[in-house]
């Protein structure tokens, strides 16, 4: 089991693509030199093209005798300076990343002031105009909990079941930053980013806090906000059970 | 006058060169476009290469009748995202960005832990080994107030005296990040860079904390530790009379 922090400025996202650079395909790449072989790499979340990660997890199985700290350290002399392997140890018997997450936390960060930050141009989504935090609280609210959250899925997103609990939804305010902490048991596609953009519909004054029931009793997307660009999206933590 | 930021990671340093890509190359190109014409650009700094600036602050004359705050916008679309206008004011008569300085503030960054951050390998040295902070702070001691800075000089400098008054230095720690604050009425060339590499040779157990008072009473660059690398550099504010 690996816990990777990536940039994904540069990448096509993380899962693997035919023609693309893809974290998941460099990785692969490099894992495949170190361990000589491996099978079945399986990532918790597959982040968005140009989304961030702070503490993406993934398994697989692999023959090598090298100790997990090994690992870590030859991966990460290999892995180009934007991936990082920040921890490796061996999974339990039947871990996967994926199926066995408890929960994922997400950080939206949001620069909020007139003028870029050259360092955070990649790193967050930049808005000018200014925004209501009190609307944008207040239509937060109406997304806690288990909710069908069909109006903040993206077309192509293919789960089985649209039902997720937000156990966590936080605003932060730093200087001029805007912190959103999204924590659910799971995600749909793109639903970070669809709550954060209707979020700030509502904060801009283009709805009332209200409206956020009404789009997610809609269950239709067309309702929804546009989708937050993902260069402001870090995937911040996965919990597992203790097995 | 204007105050800016900049990511210096794709710049040859502040300073205009023939043939390089620099921070004052790109900012006169634009400035031209902008106000039709200005004479005599000054800094308060002429920042390394790869060194960043979250406020530099440059003065100039022109015969634009452009208010500050157009002029800010206009550059600000004109300009790389790197590099960011964040105020624009009428200067008062006289007033020069290098010589009305009072005082100038400085943070070095460090992380210091095993692995690299995909976010700060072009923002701060990555140190693998672990520092001694208590023996770093009796080192940085020795550095306050006003001292004859020759070792810590760089051998291209061409400053008249070597005499500055360092009015601040403070270290902090932030998770794995170390920050170093130095604030001081001017510096010599590679001044900061030249302290905190032989403060992490103090750190690291190469010399004891008194080492630096040798270093400093010797006048001699030799003496002193390596350079630190420019990335982890910000010029992070300048103090200006207020006439």
């Amino acid at each position: 089991m690996l816990r990777l922090s990536y940039d994904g400025t540069n990448y096509h996202g993380w899962q693997r693509q035919p023609g693309q650079r893809t974290v998941q395909g460099v990785l692969e790449n490099c894992l495949a030199r170190v361990t000589g072989g491996f099978e079945k790499l399986i990532a918790s979340s597959r982040t968005d093209a140009g989304a961030h990660a702070l503490d993406q997890v993934v398994n697989f199985y692999t023959l090598s005798h090298l100790t997990p700290m090994t690992m870590a350290r030859a991966l990460n002399s290999l892995l180009p300076r934007d991936i990082v392997v920040r921890e490796a140890s061996l999974a339990s018997e039947g871990f996967h990343a994926r199926y066995s997450a408890k929960s994922k936390l997400y950080l939206y960060l949001i620069l909020n002031r007139p003028y870029l930050s050259p360092f955070y141009s990649r790193y967050s989504w930049h808005i000018s105009y200014p925004l209501d935090m009190n609307k944008i609280a207040r239509a937060a609210n109406f997304l806690r909990g288990r909710h069908d959250f069909s109006s903040f899925r993206a077309a192509s997103c293919n789960a089985k079941t649209t039902i997720r609990h937000i156990s966590r939804l936080e605003l932060e305010e730093r200087d001029s930053f805007l912190l959103f902490w999204i924590g659910a048991n799971a995600f749909l596609q793109h639903m970070v980013r669809n709550i954060v953009g209707t979020l700030v519909e509502v904060g801009r004054g283009r709805h009332a806090p209200e409206y956020m029931e009404e789009v997610l009793l809609a269950r239709d997307r067309t309702k929804a906000g546009p989708t937050a660009p993902a260069q402001g999206l870090f995937l911040y933590h996965v919990d597992y059970e203790i097995i």
